[in-house]
């Protein structure tokens, strides 16, 4: 028997999100909230982000709700009064989302996204509403950067093992995919989310065999069509002409890995020993502690290398592993909503971003504004549920990519750089600093 | 209903598993293998580790099985031959598993496990292993920092809206539990593991209501007995002289939290007000950004803050979000076996960690040998399964945390503290660079 889904359980919240809701419930508070998420700043030396998540975000609005057992653990803690949890039990969000599509380029200050919905609703979603946000933009902005650094060479996410435990490998095969990984590794994301699986063999394959041309012969018997043979286990010029001798059996080989030592060395020197031997054909992996810089590094030598494993530093944005991200209340019953915390001061009122573009279709510049503004440029955020319905199907994983790969095209090219660049244009409306000085009157009461 | 749990899936591994299982299974290899799992160098500026999921493994091998539509997908890829998926309906680990108990203090080069089984059974399981002791050993050891430079201070787990995805907010609740974290905000951590829960309040929660004084009174009075207010919204001491004046009502106030700003001066004006209005018996809650650094820097300044909340920087181990561990065959059919990739090479053979201590009972140092060697200290690798099953009861995440900190207890004093200190010694037994060196000769003609 399988357990029960963890990630699935409307427990996986933070705690004061249930104790703001009793809160709520006994003062009878619930008039619509609406939240935005946003990111503060961009991590030192990024030039822009790739919003993510979205649609597992609206997976979990849409099954959101408290099973029995949820609230007879709540109960169990003491913590909560009865006719509360009992409340519980009809708990749905019936609300209002509003976000950037899936792989759109976003930057700083920006809203991805905006909830509107009976304040109690849209309160309790903000923890895991956070984390399937975060992470996924997280890793789609670093896998972004991978795609650019490969000049059109396939990528392949490898990165399961080191990944923050098991939805993070999930999440993160969908993330690098939307923007622009040809496949993964992971088996169980290839099933779920029908992103192409790609795989080869481990160097205890090579080990396991007394020697590593019977090896690459078991191997090659048992996979015809997808025989990648790893030649970095003991030497791998010789592995290379084990390859050779394999092939000269009449046995197809489609690819060598290399996953170790000077890789651009190593791949100069395999490909000229498959070549002389009339193996031209076959493709040479590369991986092994890659990173978008690594990737750029061996694209600009030239090193015959055609597709490229990433894992770890991918899965993990190793530079930057998180995003100074939040998700504020901006409007509640009618007013707009500011804090005002050192440091951390929001832009109050429901917010719209407007992109502006060039005549060459060049992104020329954003405009944070109200919702309620008329402005140039195309608005960002759209409409994906109304009172608790999608608007519209879900976008397939393809057409998110798409998106993704139109959105940076579209970059401005200094953008498109590894290296910090000069930052993006997000200018604040005039509307929105006068109502951020209007709140700040109001409440120096306070 | 909940959907099927994406973490408890068999096809949450890489493809390469499974093609490398096929030529396996085509070949008939599948004598005993013996694989070892370790960390290859500690990250910069660290001085141990803390090993952590070895209970979560153990769960994952007792549970391994395909069901039905798991093969029935991997059926439909076209990969796979029908006779091998066939063979996969009776797959289940009925092997050993020998591994430092959880919250035992490790170092680079020792391994943390071991799993000793049929072949394929041995080599399936590495990807979720890995990911699963990977994640938790990193941020266990984090953690583990946070704990001391906390110098006794409670601190409580905030981390999960920015943990990479759910499974790692609810793992990273468990690892620095046992680490010596006092608890947790994760609510499904509390009911999973049995972690303690702790919750305060939101801004969102001030900010909704129109003015903060009765934001206070309406959370105090629907959480009575558990009442921590959040003052930093507007401005920090006007809120805390809020918070006395609903005191002065009679309201019992258990503590505040402040989240930003220059926590030690604002904690301690926060304190005077309180402690000038009667309310000595209030604890102040500090939490922002914070990691064992600035935990430390708050400690020494001496402010009066009574605990700590710590989020994104433990849960994600933002100053090394990942640790260079490797899962590697280390024995097969009777034979030891090593990996040389540049680099990248291995100790061969089934080893054991030797751990001496002086007579003070602060570690001395230890020493990498073989299995079957005798030698001083106390062995730390522990029979966990045998034949697929339990050698004993799982112990309970008090006794991992009360070993953590005996642990961390004969740690000697340089490694205990956060800068970068001489290495702990850990020996590699003449025993084992003889075998080494055999292998090498042997393998040479590779």
């Amino acid at each position: 028997m399988r357990s029960r889904d963890p990630t699935a359980s409307p427990l996986l919240t933070d705690l004061y999100q249930l104790t703001m809701l009793q809160a709520y419930w006994a003062s009878g508070m619930n008039e619509t909230a609406a939240f935005e998420l946003f990111v503060r700043s961009l991590p030192p030396g990024r030039n822009f982000l790739l919003a993510a998540g979205l649609e597992t975000v609206a997976d979990y609005l849409l099954g959101l709700r408290f099973a029995d057992d949820d609230l007879a653990w709540l109960a169990s803690t003491g913590r909560f009064d009865a006719a509360f949890l009992d409340s519980l039990r009809d708990f749905r969000f019936s609300g209002d989302l509003d976000a950037m599509p899936e792989g759109t380029v976003a930057f700083a200050d920006e809203p991805l996204l905006r909830v509107t919905a009976p304040l109690r609703e849209a309160q309790f979603i903000e923890t895991r509403v956070l984390n399937l946000v975060h992470f996924q933009t997280l890793v789609a902005s670093k896998a972004a950067r991978c795609v650019l650094a490969a000049s059109g060479r396939p990528l392949v996410d490898f990165g399961l093992r080191r990944a923050h435990g098991g939805e993070a490998g999930l999440l993160s095969a969908r993330a690098s995919y939307l923007a622009g990984f040809a496949g993964t590794a992971t088996v169980e994301a290839g099933r779920r989310f029908g992103i192409p699986i790609f795989g080869t063999m481990a160097h205890s394959f090579v080990q396991a065999h007394d020697d590593e041309a019977t090896a690459f012969a078991d191997f090659a018997r048992a996979q015809p069509g997808n025989v990648t043979l790893l030649i970095d286990t003991y030497d791998t010029a010789r592995a290379a002409r084990k390859v050779m001798a394999l092939a000269a059996r009449g046995v197809p080989v489609q690819g060598v890995r290399i996953d170790s030592g000077d890789l651009a060395a190593h791949a100069r020197e395999v490909r000229r020993i498959l070549d002389e031997g009339g193996l031209a054909s076959a493709r040479i992996f590369a991986s092994g502690n890659l990173d978008e810089e690594r990737v750029a590094q061996l694209v600009a030598s030239g090193a015959p290398i055609d597709a490229f494993g990433v894992g770890t530093r991918m899965n993990v944005s190793a530079d930057a592993p998180f995003l100074d991200c939040a998700y504020k209340l901006v409007e509640y019953a009618g007013r707009p909503r500011r804090k005002r915390s050192e440091g951390k001061a929001t832009w109050p009122g429901r917010k719209q971003v407007f992109r502006r573009f060039d005549a060459s279709g060049t992104m020329a510049g954003d405009l944070l504004a109200l919702e309620s503004d008329a402005a140039d440029g195309a608005p960002l955020l759209a409409p994906e549920l109304r009172g608790g319905a999608r608007v519209g199907p879900a976008p397939t994983l393809e057409a998110v990519r798409d998106r993704a790969r139109a959105q940076m095209a579209a970059l401005p090219p200094r953008l498109r750089a590894l290296a910090a660049a000069d930052p993006y244009p997000v200018e604040i409306a005039a509307s929105l600093r006068a109502l951020a000085a209007q709140i700040d009157a109001q409440t120096a009461r306070q």
